[in-house]
């Protein structure tokens, strides 16, 4: 069995542990940007995403994004299929695939940190994992393993390793989030933004790096192959997400106070590899670099902005995932070579291509989710207690202490007694 | 040298790798879930643990292993052997083993955390590496590079890449020290379990993920060629963990109070890791999820059972590597495809031989180890003086100190003072 | 495309995402070793020595080392290449190397942590990424892609992954760098060194693994083609390091202190991996777990020589990356297969060569970043306030407060209000 396929499957599979790796990332750094009291909290929502989102991927998620529906019925070849029946190819193509899934549904939950309920993560993770990433992936990707594409891949819509497919969406609904859901208390007084500092900054620097190494098999197993074309993309996405971090690193020196120079230059480096995800199969190198560094001033100025509406986005998930991730789908167009297409359609048609595919995202996962978390608001908190969120999530949702609130009232007692 | 042989090397030598990150996974799981008094000594030991394994398995262990012995002599070709001057897939072989044998010595360390003196680890890990596990080993696996198996293994014993052969012998072993050297001071008070929290769940959910990521490799690896059936194998393996971890959380969830569900959850993950890892190549996906949230039952009612003895097992070590471990190898023979073992037997004779190798494994291992122990602890004390387990063992086993700890004095300091 | 170039690409992509788990191992060690007040100053300098050292590398650095230099012009064909048109083998090849750059620029940061200004070590790390190393590196090395060598490999200079080229040359860079930027206030007390505890010793046990699983790709990628030789490398590799930490385990248990145990135990681990790396293709077994063990005792005399000299490294990067390296160089000389080279000279000339060699490295790189700093020191503090130096430099670089001074500064308001 040592032909091309082979290798192929073999590619993916790597691609897919890689993967695995960003959902470390995610992990450090959203228990690291957020404060300790929420810490435990946030990276058990983390792990439990992916606990979840493997299983309704499993179940029901495959299904529906690459079956060959047609319109009076849906194709469930693969509801909760056996894959040790499947070919080797196919079953590494859903360990790929149910990665990504995982990928698009942890954006969220960074977002609404350190004031959610626990059950709010898991509903937004189904709903993704089941309906909206299923449903807007088969428009743009379900070609992959059909005779027949969507229609946005129709179209001659190009989105990669999911600039839009993954990370816009994902960031659509962590928008959607953020307004219903509501600020953390405290983060704006009389409008005005005030820093809550994150509890373990090295532990999200390391989740960048995790970031960097996962994103090398998320772009590069996008292939779906082994073909020439791999350790280009890589090269790619390293400058590019390079770009990122240096391009914020000098605006975060370049405001008046550097406290945030540390969370935006981990952001910048991280738009950089979202930016690059859309195109990094058709761009060169130095434009790589280019796109990675606008990606970086997109996710900056849409952070400003967001703070300026008093959205509380407690990671940044938006201008990341979101922005930066337009920017890179549209990027495609603006850098990407036209050739290598075989010149169906001339750039300005392309670029117009790309915008469909960007608003068919927006107006199909916006209004979706913002009007699912509306009705659940009517019928349950989507946040905690007041109480709660002072308290910290780890122990109103988990009943987790930590060692820093045990050290602090041991010492309250000391005080008392001694 | 393109040939199939190259890419068995390749896939083990990644197989390897990602075993490896299992080691991370144990250090950030059992430095999270102990205090940080402790934490720098239970980290130390499972670094450790992996330097004294590696060179007491290359020295002997592997030879005893993998040897072809016979009544009268032991084959010692590969005692410190020189395995540069080996084939690649050779060399490759001793490497996998290496990392699977690092696992089976590292999972006692755990369990007995907090109280043991450090020397004692070292002594447990000697043992594993040199005697219980290569023997054990042998009796099971040595049919992968010899022309005759070992016993089990020729009646028909089927433990894919060891849910016996290293977690529930790890699991005997850990049973025996925990009995031997007795609970933490505070653990149970008139018999009732005392909660002590760990000092870092964040890292170690993160050690979870590393733990899903090694097991790609841990089961992946196990068919120690490139086949068809890896990709199958990889989903059964994730798609087992996801529903042990999702079985803990309910379960955990039904518990009066929620303390717990944080380490349940992972421990129900890496429960769902070990159940499958004895068939993950014979069954099916869907019995794949069925054996994973079996396996977090029998973790979780195990888990109950210690605590209602008073075995103190501090990262439950014993539910999750040897109950989780005990249920995946019967499972094997209750949902294996029968006819891919070309039917020898039925599957009620395979029940029987399955509860022959898991007696086996208890009946050469738990003596042996709570023996060894007994002995030993005439010689020497097994674990710390009472003032060293309270002062912490970072500083009495290796007079390292923590800023807390530093910062709790110098506030004493400006107390007096000031 | 399934042919021999095929996999060899495979294999260098793989090791380049190995080398970049180094990266995640520096972080960790890292932070791990120096103080909460300035892990968050480590940890980002970590991260941006690999955004400025790939982008330079990228930019000018790669053509430096690997262009086909003549004496009247440079060879500038990869000036910021497009890496997307280049075949998959080079762009493989230069990933690879890009993560070999980021190793050496990133040996140097450790050792000046906790008191040099942040444009400092962006500033090493430039001159590293630009002109040590890409000079030295062609000097040894450039033959790989080139029809002829520099000319330290055409006297027969042999140094397989880097003992000289990469961690000599950044241990050179860092004990200039230690002796210009003098030590940590409070670190020397009337010529008395002060042991000043580290932050996070189970991170920096993390960061240990994350070296040994990232020198599996560092050493077995270094063969450049996926050949017969690769597990026997990674196998000399695994065990020279565990000799290397069990060496200094025994020897920091003889000390008086046991204080330094645990950091001793990292850095022989990683002296054994640093020693191996320059003849891990060439030794035997045995003899790499002799070199191990001897480049751990080297690290440690080496330490304990810098103390009574009062140069602070903060993580020891000279013993471990200088000392050891030097030692790794000698000995390919002293226990390499001469067969394996065609047996063109003796094994006295060979010492020799690699003596010229080492001798080469430390007469450029010392003096060069030595006048380099000296010259900067003039024009710039190198090091913070003493201040900031006291207060951290998390807040004095960067702005970052952590939870714990929020802790002590909200206790202190407590005690006054209550």
């Amino acid at each position: 069995m040592i032909d091309k396929s082979a290798l192929d499957a073999l590619w993916i599979m790597i691609g897919a542990v890689l993967v695995l790796m960003m959902q470390g990332g995610f992990l450090c750094l959203e228990s690291g940007l957020t404060r300790s009291k929420n810490a435990i909290n946030v990276a058990l929502k983390n792990a439990f995403d992916l606990i979840v989102a493997a299983l309704l991927f499993w179940l029901l998620g495959f299904t529906i994004m690459f079956g060959q529906h047609d319109a009076w019925s849906l194709d469930l070849r693969w509801l909760a299929a056996d894959f040790t029946d499947d070919s080797l190819w196919h079953a590494s193509f859903f360990l790929f695939q149910l990665t990504f899934c995982a990928t698009a549904a942890t954006i969220v939950s960074g977002a609404i940190a350190e004031r959610s309920r626990f059950q709010v993560y898991v509903l937004i993770t189904a709903l993704i994992s089941l309906i909206l990433y299923p449903t807007f992936g088969h428009w743009a990707w379900s070609g992959a393993i059909n005779p027949t594409s969507g229609w946005l891949e129709a179209l001659g819509f190009t989105d990669f390793a999911g600039s839009t497919v993954v990370h816009s969406l994902g960031g659509w609904v962590a928008l959607a989030a953020v307004i219903v859901i509501g600020p953390r208390t405290g983060r704006f007084v009389q409008g005005k933004p005030q820093e809550i500092p994150g509890s373990n900054l090295p532990l999200a620097i390391l989740g960048m790096l995790f970031f960097m190494i996962g994103w090398i098999g998320f772009n590069g197993g996008s292939t779906l192959e082994f073909n020439e074309k791999i350790a280009g993309i890589i090269v790619n996405t390293i400058i590019s997400a390079c770009a990122g971090g240096m391009m914020a690193m000098i605006l975060s020196n370049a405001e008046k106070e550097k406290v945030r120079s540390t969370s935006l230059t981990i952001n910048g480096t991280l738009a950089g590899l979202v930016a690059i995800t859309a195109g990094c199969h058709l761009v060169s190198t130095p434009h790589a670099a280019l796109i990675g560094a606008i990606g970086a001033f997109v996710m900056f100025m849409t952070d400003r902005l967001m703070l300026r509406y008093q959205l509380d986005d407690a990671i940044s998930a938006v201008p990341v995932h979101l922005a930066a991730g337009i920017w890179g789908t549209l990027a495609v167009a603006l850098f990407g070579h036209l050739d290598a297409l075989g010149e169906p359609f001339s750039r300005f048609e392309w670029i117009g291509i790309q915008l469909i595919g960007i608003a068919a995202c927006a107006l199909f996962v916006f209004p979706t989710s913002y009007l699912v978390l509306q009705l659940l608001k009517r019928l349950t908190p989507l946040r905690v207690s007041l109480d709660a969120e002072h308290q910290g999530l780890n122990f109103s949702e988990h009943g987790a202490r930590t060692e820093l609130s045990e050290l602090l009232s041991s010492m309250q007692e000391q005080e008392r007694t001694g």
